[in-house]
This record gives C-alpha cells, sequence and structure tokens, in this order.
C-alpha cells in the first residue's frame, strides 16, 4: 500500500499525535516546555477536543508528553521516573485554588451586584478601595493613609524599581538565597548571605557603602529557607537602616503562617520601611491583589508610580476582598489552610528524614515549602522541585532544592508523596 | 457667654464643619481639591455618618465645597456659578458607570462560579486567558498569536516605557495634541502637529532623524480632537515606518464610535505597529482590562516586561469578559453608547453653535468628547472640561477646551447642559 493510502485510512487522532511528536522532534516544544492546550489544538487541526484528547493520551503512553496535575501538558524529558505518565507540581508555592471557598466568593460577588448595583463596576482611587484599605489596616496593623493597594506583590517591587530605576543594581542588597522574581526584575548583584538567625551582619555591614538605599528583605517565613529573622538580628538591622539612612524592603511572604508573630520591620522603624503583602499568596495566584504600606517620604512617588503603572487596580476584585475579610472568611481561610501546613509538613519531614543524604535543618522552618539540602547530586532534569540554583548564585546551594507541598488537591498530595518517594530513592 | 461656654451648646455638625472650613483656610484641602469622604470624616470624628453629612450639607449652603455628582466633595473656588452648589463633570472620558449592564455582568460572574467552581479562581497565563484571547482576536480581527491581554492601556504604554527605558524621551514623537497621560509618562518633547487630515507630513519628516524609535498616535477618534486621520495620511506614515523603521504605538482610543471603520496600521504596517486597545473606555474606567497587539520582534520582550509588572492581569476579570463578547454583551453595549453619543453630541453642539465665540471645528469629529476652541479667554478656574493646555504645550491650544459628555446619566446630561449654558453665557 502506498504511503498515502495508508495515511488515508489512519485515525485522524494518530495524525495529530503523529503531527506533535514531530513538531517536539523538531524541536518547537522542548522537553519540560509545556504543550499548547488540547483547545488549541482542536482549531489549529480543525477537530473536535475529544480527537485531540485521544491524541494527547496517545502521546502519553508514548511516553513522550506528560501530564502535570492541574497546569496541564509537557513535553517529557528522555529520562523516565514512574509508569503513569504524571508527576506532581512541588514547584509552585501557591495554595491549591481548590482550597479557597469559591461558594463564599460567589456569594459575596452576587451581593456586590445586589447591594452596590452598577456601583460596583465604579473605578476606585488611585490608592485603593477605602473599604479594603480600612479592613487591611485593622488586619495587618497598619496605617491606612500608609497604604497603597497594588495588584500583587510583584507590582510592589515593580513600583520601587521605577522609584531608584538609575543605577538601582548597585543600590540595592539582597539576602542569599532570595526570591528569583526580585534577582531578575533588580538585576541583583550584591548579596548577604544568610544563617539561622537571617542575613549575617558581618557580611550586611561590609557591604553597606554610600550607594546603597535599599535592602530587599522577607524577614518572616523565608523564601526559599522557612526561616525568620531572629529578633535581635531584626532589631539591628532596623538600627543599621536607621543609620545609614536606606529602606528595607519588607516582603511579608507568609508570616500569616508564621509560628509565632514577630515585631516587622514596619513596626520597628517605619520611616525607613516599604512593606510589601502577597494577597494571592495566601489564598490564590489568580487574585493579583497585594498592598503596600509606604512612609511618608515616599508615598506620594509610589502612588504616581502606580498611576503611571496602571491607573488603580481592579476595583471589583478589591471591593471582594474588602469583604471577604469583613465577614471573616479570609480569617476562616487562614486558619483552615494553616492547618493542612501543619499536617503536610509532618507528613513530607517524615519521608525527607527517612532518608540519610536529605537534610531539613531541624524541623525549624515555617510555611508551605520545605528547604533541603542533599548529600548526592540532583542529576535528574524532570525534578518536581525548584531547585537552589534558582534563588542563589552560591554553588553551595546547588544540592538544595525546595518543596511546595500546597499546590496540590488532598488526593494528589497523597500520590504526590509516593511518588517523591520513588524519585529520592532512585537518587539514594 | 464665654467662647468654650457657646462651643460647647453647639450642635456636632456645626463642630465639624467649622473643623473641615479651617483645614481648608489653612490650606490642607486647596480650592478644586476633593476632599475627603464622609465616612473618613465619620472615622476621624468618631461620629454617625449622617452627622458628617449634616455637617457637608452646611457648607455646601455657605458655598465652601461643592459636589461633583458622582465623584464626591470638593472645595470650591472663591468665584462661584450658579446657586445649587453643583458642578457637573464634563471632564472624565469614561462612560458612565450606570450605562454598563451589570445584570448581565452578575449572571456572568454567578455562571462563573456555578460552572467552573474554584477554576474560575484559577490563575492565568502572563499572555492572558485564552478564551478572552480568541474573543478579542476574532471582534478585532488581529491575529490572536501576537495578544497581550494587559490591565488597561495605560499598562501598555509602561510596558513599552519599559521596553524602550533609556533615553526614551528623544526616540518617541508625538502628535500635537495628545493624551496627558502619555506626555507625562514619557516625558514627551517631540511633537507633530496635527491638522485636519492627522499629523503634519512635512513637521514628521523633519524630526525623523535616526534616534526616533516611536510614533504615538491615535488615529482613530483622536484624543482630543476626535478627528480621524485620512487614509492618505495614515499610507504615508505607514510607509515612513516601514522606511525609517521605527514603531507606531496605534493608541486605539474609539474606534468602536467611529463613523467609518477605516485600516489600521496595524492592518497596514503589522511589523511595525504596537496596537494598544482599551477596554475600559469603551465599557466603565473600573474594569482595568486592555490588550496590545504586538509584533514577533518584541513579543517576548512585552511579555517579560508584562511578567514582571504584575505576573498577570486578573483572571476572573478576564474570563467575565471573555463570555461579555461571546454572549454578544458587549457590542450591544457598543450599539447602545453609540446611540447615545449621537444623541448627546447634536444636543452640545446645537448648544455650542449658539455661541459666535466657540468653534467645534465642522462637526467632523467623533468619540464622546468635543474639542472646541474659543475666541474669548477661558478664565474661570472650576471650569467642568479639560483645558486645552493639558493636551498640548503649544500656547495657540490655550483657549480649547474638550468636553467629554458621557460620564453623567441621563439626568445630569439634561441639567448640566443648562450648567454649561449658564457658564457659557457668563463667558461671551
Amino acid at each position: 500500500m502506498s504511503r498515502t493510502g495508508s495515511r488515508q485510512t489512519d485515525h485522524l487522532y494518530q495524525k495529530i499525535a503523529a503531527d506533535i511528536a514531530a513538531r517536539i522532534s523538531a524541536g518547537q516544544y522542548k522537553p519540560g516546555q509545556r504543550i499548547p492546550s488540547i483547545r488549541h489544538f482542536a482549531s489549529v487541526f480543525r477537530c473536535n477536543k475529544l480527537t485531540v484528547q485521544k491524541a494527547f493520551g496517545l502521546l502519553r503512553r508514548q511516553g513522550i508528553i506528560e501530564n502535570i496535575v492541574g497546569s496541564g501538558s509537557y513535553v517529557r524529558y528522555p529520562h523516565k521516573i514512574g509508569s503513569t505518565g504524571e508527576i506532581f507540581d512541588f514547584k509552585t508555592d501557591y495554595i491549591e485554588v481548590g482550597f479557597f471557598p469559591y461558594r463564599q466568593v460567589q456569594a459575596i460577588y452576587n451581593d456586590l451586584f445586589v447591594k452596590e448595583k452598577s456601583g460596583a463596576l465604579a473605578p476606585v482611587d488611585v490608592k485603593g478601595e477605602p473599604g479594603l484599605i480600612r479592613a487591611l489596616s485593622r488586619l495587618y496593623h497598619v496605617p491606612a493613609e500608609s497604604i497603597i493597594i497594588i495588584s500583587g506583590a510583584q507590582q510592589g517591587l515593580d513600583l520601587i524599581a521605577k522609584l531608584f530605576a538609575f543605577k538601582i543594581t548597585d543600590a540595592i542588597l539582597f539576602e542569599d538565597p532570595t526570591y528569583p522574581g526580585a534577582i531578575s526584575l533588580f538585576k541583583a548583584r550584591h548579596f548577604v548571605a544568610m544563617d539561622g538567625q537571617g542575613p549575617r551582619l558581618d557580611q550586611l555591614d561590609s557591604k553597606l557603602h554610600s550607594r546603597i538605599q535599599l535592602f530587599y528583605s522577607m524577614p518572616a517565613v523565608h523564601n526559599p529557607t522557612g526561616q525568620s529573622y531572629s529578633p535581635r538580628v531584626k532589631e539591628a538591622i532596623s538600627r543599621r537602616a536607621r543609620k545609614h539612612d536606606f529602606y528595607i524592603i519588607e516582603d511579608d511572604y507568609l508570616s500569616e503562617f508564621a509560628r509565632q508573630p514577630l515585631p516587622r520591620f514596619i513596626d520597628l522603624v517605619p520611616e525607613n520601611t516599604i512593606y510589601i503583602k502577597s494577597l494571592s499568596q495566601t489564598t490564590v495566584a489568580g487574585l493579583r491583589l497585594g498592598f503596600m504600606v509606604v512612609p511618608p517620604k515616599l508615598y506620594d512617588k509610589v502612588l504616581y508610580a502606580k498611576f503611571t503603572s496602571d491607573i488603580a487596580s481592579n476595583g471589583l476584585v478589591q471591593k471582594f476582598f474588602a469583604r471577604f475579610i469583613e465577614k471573616g472568611y479570609y480569617q476562616q481561610h487562614l486558619a483552615a489552610i494553616g492547618k493542612k501546613i501543619t499536617y503536610r509538613r509532618k507528613r513530607l519531614i517524615r519521608l525527607i528524614d527517612s532518608f540519610d543524604f536529605l537534610d531539613c535543618h531541624g524541623h525549624s522552618q515555617q510555611g508551605y515549602s520545605l528547604w533541603i539540602s542533599s548529600k548526592r547530586k540532583l542529576d535528574i532534569t524532570n525534578a518536581p522541585w525548584r531547585r537552589g540554583s534558582e534563588f542563589s548564585f552560591d554553588p553551595n546551594y546547588r544540592d538544595y532544592f525546595r518543596l511546595s507541598f500546597m499546590h496540590l488537591s488532598d488526593d494528589h498530595f497523597e500520590q504526590g508523596l509516593d511518588y517523591l518517594a520513588k524519585i529520592l530513592r532512585y537518587l539514594d
């Protein structure tokens, strides 16, 4: 039979699978990369979504792609782990969206339109919705008049980058390790190593020359180490901020899940602190909401930068979140998530402790990630975790990794534990 | 009676009014400035909102503050117009929020949570929600793979400012007059005068030196002039963009309300066009949504700038708007608004034409503003319109003004016409 003839008798889904496989071999989609959605291919091949789904199934069985639960289909690395064609995401440090009480969310949105009618869609001030500002001021114990609502913590960093635009690279100190998004935004170059207490003061002092204007810091539930600064170190840094007149960017990553609340920089040196709080990190990634607390000297400048960035953050979302706090739902959500974190951390630590080559540093970590060092090389390419090298240029962190454990549903967490155990046994 | 004694017998609302009046005399709130809300003062004075409302009423009767409908209370200029203590807002170029079909909006939000459950809150790709991208691609006839969803047109400009950060001031040409938000963001310095056909080509040519990389343009329903470029001028500029290799920033301000659709720069020279579309401008200011169409050469850079700015635009709002388009509601809304624009423009032109010292330039304007020149000095300080000097540094535009007429409800529009007539008679 001729090639053409055989092709014509092939099932459409097999042709589609072959086409996608060819694109992968040609390098259009690379190992570890997400391939477009079923919907996308259905439109490309002008066929039913079910047909593309069948093609994806075939590719999965052939070990060409794999499914990351809740994320999509990825080109599989040549090196295989497991046999289900699925991997579990311990990379993403957001909370699984299914834990967010969407029925309460739905009720609030509905209520907003009933009570406020078209006013629900009215524009808000650049600085944010007054109701949300009041609610956050009470909940987070920060002065309402210093709050600016932003579209997520990343925007807060971006506004600061705008304010200090010129030569910022040489004007800002970072912790080492630190948040990769800050490294790339600020093109970070100057680092202060962390120890068990926080940033090392001797290193901080040696780098505090006259050009330093900013210190980017995650003092409560640090990312990725999960540590919180000791009160002594926090006070020492506060004194230095006052003396050398630099600003501390206090990125409050996850203090809601810290074991005990400690005074923050915004409490100790409010004049020198730019406080940034992500509200997506404690709720769902899709919320895209956060706030800043800005000292009076910088307030107007930050507000202007916010205005030129996007006029104001979405008002409806702000109104929603104000009510979500007022009704106590946010606080209930934090409490429920806190319990899950405790349970899951215990399970994960038990697993990590069963491997002699791994160390998660005295169980003093907080938040929903674990920062783990390994005595063996972590030379697998399709690791489901984030590697140390993403958080630090220091080669000592090359065999560290961060496991974030709240982005999986309860079922997937259980399966994910088995999956992790399999990978770790392979490395052992 | 002693001063103290008399104070004690005063009513609380009178004390509050006196306190606010004292703040105004002391310059804490300046003429034309909005004073904080009733709610704010209620919390400051620890009293009932009704009490503050009474204080505001007293201040209004005393001619100290005035109410801008739908906006708040403002410190009144010493120079008074009218007697009601109210002025009407012909400044704001957004559509009155009450015209937006909030019941349909409510139904869609509700439906989203019913159908997608917690998935409604899932995060989206940096480039935007696929469903919205598809819907916009179809509706606006632009390639889906070039679309990036943004949080309003201002963010689009901001992303471009980031891309061309260094020396952008000398790399970008502007129309004269042009949008004030662009002037301040880009610190505009180089302008090309507009005539009835669009930017003057002789001026454009004389300014197209080697450093020019961008031309910021509003070719359809230009802000503030309400003109659209002639096809001949558009083609001439397209040729120059190709030849001199600069990018046209095509800010599509309100082409939905143009009398006839003309080929856009994105159609004529897609390789050299960065198209920006505000979706708030055609719906409600509070939507904070828009999109860009970016040529392949710049796409990844713009996407990265978007990521470092705010990760992604709010997913729920994007999902809402995708459905709003899919159900045809957006198109219905545009049609309904289009009719209102036609009616109101006619009424306003009739008013303007009744004054010999005013000219609105042959009725060729489109969109929901009127750009009017005056033979008399416009020396009133509390004008309800935007002055020519906000759109241009050219002294010839000093006695121009822009009347935006869609930010008022139907009732307020009628009252606003009388109010305008009163001011114009005063100037005549």
